[in-house]
């Protein structure tokens, strides 16, 4: 599948226009933490993050941030914790953890 | 609270004799590994881990690892992401976010 086939620290950018899924990459928290709250503004009643391996860390970092800063009622459900296979770049595939969080408010 | 005076990356090691909650620090992950599948084979019918900033990817890596190699039925469940105050070296209090998740086989 196209989703595998980067780096694990990398996750992709979405495609499918009705995958509202926020990915945690390594761009700065604040850039994930206002994605998160403009799609709150713009409706959403629940905005779901994921992450893979060395980002899962900055995906918690942001919905503490968001909560603690913009959304004090946020709670966060479905916390799905599992393991993707991925092809690294010399070809070979390896593990990577990931983590998809639910976030409503 | 004397659980919260050291660096959020170094999570205290247990005080409690009845608190069997693995901590994961800096260690090596299949240290935690041990740790966990140990106390299954102890009779544990649920072990819970916790851990703070980037040491948080560290912990989903020991649940996956866990569950690929050893307890293939593993669930992860009570998955609880929160924000810590810890005072850091130089004595300012910083935040920290943590996540702590129960095991059952």
């Amino acid at each position: 599948m196209p989703e595998f086939t980067e780096a694990p620290t990398q996750p992709r950018q979405r495609h499918d226009p009705n995958d509202n899924t926020i990915y945690i990459g390594k761009k700065s928290v604040m850039n994930y933490v206002i994605a998160v709250v403009t799609q709150f503004n713009n409706g959403a009643s629940s905005v779901k993050a994921k992450a893979r391996g060395r980002t899962i860390s900055a995906l918690v970092d942001v919905t503490q941030i968001v909560k603690n800063r913009f959304i004090p009622t946020l709670k966060t459900e479905d916390i799905n914790l599992s393991t993707e296979e991925l092809k690294s770049e010399d070809g070979r595939m390896t593990k990577v953890s990931s983590m998809e969080v639910t976030m409503t408010k």
